[in-house]
């Protein structure tokens, strides 16, 4: 079974807007199976489409297309499509009552440009949107050239993330379990921390040949402060030879690992913290709340997490954390001192098993000679006392406050470890 | 001129990894007033590659293509744009040199696995990796069949956005502007919060027609709690014609449009509050610190922002934020009460001019009848006293997360604007 996906939207092209949906749409095909053979995005414009759509339905038994639904001048999917595959559109009433509703639920009137979302091409099957108003469409394509192979599928889907995704777990999943058979295909991400990606392959490669030549794939992918290796196999025995591949990383990656296929480190950590019934805090400076932010996007992270402090200014280092303005005057705020006084003045004022400190210099400005941007520090607060290491993460703001909260969630990791 | 990219890598296939390099290639190309015309993903191996990168110079002045230059087994992009353009790979100094001074400079030993990268095409321009080990390479491609066009190019990039990014502003962009003329193309977005994308079109769209019978293109894009307009036109009297459709919608949207073109609102927040000498500050229970880390992923926040608290137990709440006991009780975590006296609290114990304060139930879990998921109050705390709203964002948890930061920040804005 062969997969294409086509993206639509000039502002993608344009280099406005993060194309989120061939991440996710590949992530749940391959969870059935089926690995997208190829992604393309374009501007939503008449020849444009039109190119895509006919090019990848000329390859593809199952074409997904993504955008142009919607209620503005420059959605235009739907009508291109109509124009390509010679279907009417009609207006659909099930689709207009919905809407309607929409309207109704939110107490606001139905701007007249919604009527376009009503109008289906003929003979479609439509998908209600339960977080918006453009409806999923799919349309069977029967096979009128040959008599070998079967009809195709042409699926399409409104842009936005919130409406996209429920509708394709909710609605389209039914459909393509309907019309495709699953595949047998196994992959397995093992996640690491801590080594680089030369490193790694060096680690592990050697004990993989074997497998390797009876069908077993390898990838490798570098992430800030990690590195992901992915075992892939299809057809009969890909679990075992899967599972023997998993065996052999596991013996030579060893403690490395953090998790397996989409585990976060975030999640991992707060995993391990439930299980050993303790909790956590955190006193972050340069990292500005990625940390918690990380934290919290784990269901369920309030089991284990208290709460934090986001001690930018000196001041909130010393008024909510007791770091000692002595200690900041001698040592500065980037320093392995004042990154200890934060991990146990927020593990004392918390009362929390744990407390993770960060300090360091983010960029661009900021940076010394002798303590450049890039600089880091992070303590961990714990029973047995305070434990501090320094870094030097020499990336971008964004990369550095990922890397270094990696960091930190990986040393209290190797702490519940011991 | 027509640009193609082509971004490769298996772990794009099967939705592992998110693909952030259209949008960067994508927007850094416009600024140079060049629409990037097809992006396209493909897996990393044989054939698709070379299929891919031979459709894409048939159609294309410009190829760009990322990932696959690695040290792994898995890179291979290098070697198979050889083969394809019947080029010799040839060992080249200044690149063993750097990765050898790569790994000296951080006390490791070069992995023997790197020994694949100082390879390259004959006849590559060759870009040392700032941030990495892999090379980019530029292939100037002559036209044999046509006397009439001109020649093509071929780029290829590392696939680590960290090494990527630098290497295309740094090193590229001189080779693009010396080879490709700039073309005259403008666009401009203007970025709104408070409307939803329909009614921001019934909005604008009426008394931008006439521009748009002369050549103004006008796109919506919905974000989570914002909509942008784009502007867009090209050739001659593009700046006009935008500067145009520019007046239009803003008097057509008035003050709900908080910025222009990447402006996130975290920024324009801080520039607001710089020029006005304020300090902010934060209690964040929901949120989880995603107001925090949004706020200091801009460069210089330290100015206006002193820090703040995440006060996810009741414990925090109470002890960092002066939350009486009794609020939490009689009204529970998730009220008005709470939101009120978690902003007057930071306010009073961090001494600054405003705090925002946001309390809420961001799901799976947590929910009731009376206050479902999505339920959450936001608290502006000021010199003129406590203005608190409730907003209703039944997203999944982080859209949750980023729907309300985003209210809390248009709170903020729209209080300074008056």
């Amino acid at each position: 079974m062969k997969i294409e996906l086509i993206n639509t939207g000039s502002e993608l092209m344009l280099g406005r807007v993060l194309n989120s949906h061939q991440q996710f749409l590949c992530r749940r095909l391959a969870d059935f199976g089926h690995v997208v053979a190829r992604q393309v995005a374009i501007a939503d414009t008449g020849s444009e489409i039109q190119n895509a759509v006919r090019e990848a339905l000329s390859r593809a038994d199952l074409v997904i297309t993504t955008g142009g639904l919607g209620p503005t001048s420059d959605d235009i999917t739907r009508e291109l499509i109509a124009e390509l595959l010679g279907k009417k559109l009609i207006e659909n009433q099930n689709v207009l009552a919905h809407i309607e509703n929409f309207f109704t639920k939110r107490n606001r009137p139905r701007p007249a440009k919604t009527s376009v979302e009503t109008f289906v091409p003929e003979g479609a099957e439509v998908f209600l949107n339960q977080f918006g108003t453009a409806p999923g469409l799919a349309i069977k394509i029967e096979n009128r050239k040959s008599k070998i192979e079967d009809s195709k599928w042409l699926v399409m889907l409104p842009g936005p993330p919130r409406e996209l995704r429920p509708m394709f777990d909710n609605q389209i999943t039914p459909l393509l379990k309907r019309e495709f058979a699953d595949e047998i295909f196994i992959c397995r991400t093992l996640r690491s921390s801590g080594v680089g990606e030369s490193r790694v392959e060096e680690m592990v490669a050697a004990d993989l040949q074997a497998l390797v030549k009876t069908g077993l794939e390898i990838g490798y992918c570098a992430r800030p402060g990690a590195v992901d290796v992915r075992l892939v196999a299809s057809g009969a025995g890909a679990d075992k030879l899967v599972a023997a591949g998993e065996a052999s990383v596991q013996k030579n990656l060893g403690a490395n690992i953090y998790g397996f296929d989409d585990d976060e480190i975030e999640a991992v950590v707060i995993g391990v913290l439930r299980s050993q019934k303790k909790t956590l805090v955190l006193a972050e400076s340069c990292t500005g709340g990625n940390l918690a932010h990380r934290l919290t996007n784990v269901p369920g992270a309030s089991e284990i997490f208290l709460g934090g402090v986001v001690s930018y200014a000196n001041s909130a280092k010393e008024k909510f954390l007791g770091v000692h303005a002595e200690t900041l005057k001698n040592f500065g705020a980037v320093s392995e001192e004042v990154a200890r006084e934060m991990a146990s003045g927020a593990r004392e004022k918390f009362g929390s098993d744990f407390a993770i400190a960060v300090t360091g210099i983010a960029g661009p400005g900021g940076g010394t000679t002798e303590k450049p941007v890039g600089t880091v520090f992070i303590a961990l607060a714990s029973s047995s006392g305070v434990e501090v290491k320094m870094f030097f993460n020499a990336w971008d703001r964004e990369t550095f406050k990922q890397v270094t909260a990696t960091q930190a969630f990986e040393m209290l990791r190797q702490h519940c470890l011991k």
